[in-house]
């Protein structure tokens, strides 16, 4: 990611680094809570309620306040990033002309955390300061960290991380939507919540194989690791749902 | 965060710009979805079910879902991390030594994305060549821009968040609960709708004014964020509810 914003480098030995894209993170984002959540309220609800109409209502509820908050939410951070990188940027070139020796030692600073000596800084930091802009850049990464945010990044953000979660978030309640008196297969919300348990478990462990592909954690592991969170939240919200009908 | 990594700094000029601990940022997490989608679901529900047993039931299984789904999330995400630096660092502590030329010439291309120099930036080399370690941690802070994990960072990230979304869950569930033919204030689900509104409005509201002097937005800007997140995903979640009973 930290190529991106300084343009093309020499891609050959960094490539098996890992890089994730933006859009992918996001709808890593959506899909995992997605699957997760409805799933888990679905699976809590039906120890306690046996009418599929008011799953289907509350997983729908969820879903529509999930991804909007996630949605929203994740518009709101990529703007608040976007300002927060602006007005740092902002800061810095005010200070590269106003405060020139604060920044220099800033810049020798820096540095020093790696035990290079004034000296051994002095032709780098005379570099920067015949050339501002790069001046400035540095100091963005390197005293804050900061990495100038893509454009347009907040709306793409926002929409690809509801969407992945309305997409994650129907699956589980797929099988509620078919029960009925005249199903062979989904006669009871019982029923309903073995199939939902199946669907979801397999969804979570393919969405997981491929993350961890992707993210280099491994396939298997990673496939474990999402199927155990949904698996852990959906007993959870069973038991709980069970112990307060029963109370 | 980018100091802690690497010990004590003059922090008088630092200061101004934001760093938050990531701590306060897991509460924040927690907090933030935490009020908004069991609030919204619980919306949502009272727009189509009149019993404030199942209102609660429902949002209590949301928080069991949502508190353990975003607790393990971030525990695991957390671990990934810790994973991920490591290894990263084990393969820059092998090419430091094994791949010399080339590692040298990686940092002669982070300088020359800004203008300096390879003759500048031959001391800085020079100086990391001699302190190996020192070498590793400038390539994995400026080549790869990673921050090395603070210990024990999962467990602790994970827990935070739980009871973050678990407290801020409970407060739009509260009016539900006092539903009652007996209860003057509260004798409808449509009553306690009202009193969810209103307390979580004000809960969200306060939430963000925090979180906006923390993060440095603007208190009444993030109060009007919050507060506008909770609302829309709730006003979503009530109205397909409704839509979806009465068709």
């Amino acid at each position: 990611m930290h190529d991106i914003a300084h343009g093309a480098r020499d891609a050959s030995h960094v490539e098996g680094h890992f890089e994730s894209s933006e859009s992918v993170r996001d709808v890593v984002i959506g899909l995992s809570d997605g699957l997760t959540v409805p799933f888990a309220l679905a699976a809590g609800l039906s120890g306690a309620v046996s009418s599929a109409h008011i799953i289907v209502l509350a997983g729908l509820a969820e879903i529509a306040a999930g991804s909007i908050a996630m949605g929203l939410g994740g518009y709101l951070a990529a703007r608040g990033d976007a300002e927060h990188y602006a007005s740092e940027l902002k800061r810095e070139q005010t200070e590269v002309v106003t405060r020139p020796d604060d920044e220099a030692e800033e810049i020798y600073e820096i540095f020093r955390q790696y035990s290079v000596s004034r000296e051994a800084a002095t032709p780098v930091l005379t570099a920067l300061q015949q050339n501002p802009p790069a001046y400035v850049d540095f100091m963005m990464r390197f005293e804050l960290g900061l990495e100038k945010p893509a454009e347009n990044r907040a709306h793409r953000s926002a929409l690809t991380i509801a969407f992945s979660y309305i997409a994650g978030g129907l699956v589980p309640l797929l099988p509620y939507m078919f029960v009925g008196p005249t199903s062979s297969l989904m006669p009871t919300t019982a029923a309903a919540l073995k199939f939902s348990v199946l669907i979801t478990l397999i969804a979570l462990a393919l969405f997981g194989a491929l993350k961890g592909r992707l993210v280099g954690t491994g396939a298997l592991r990673s496939a474990l690791q999402t199927s155990l969170i949904g698996g852990a939240a959906a007993a959870a919200a069973y038991g709980l749902a069970r112990l307060l009908n029963h109370a």
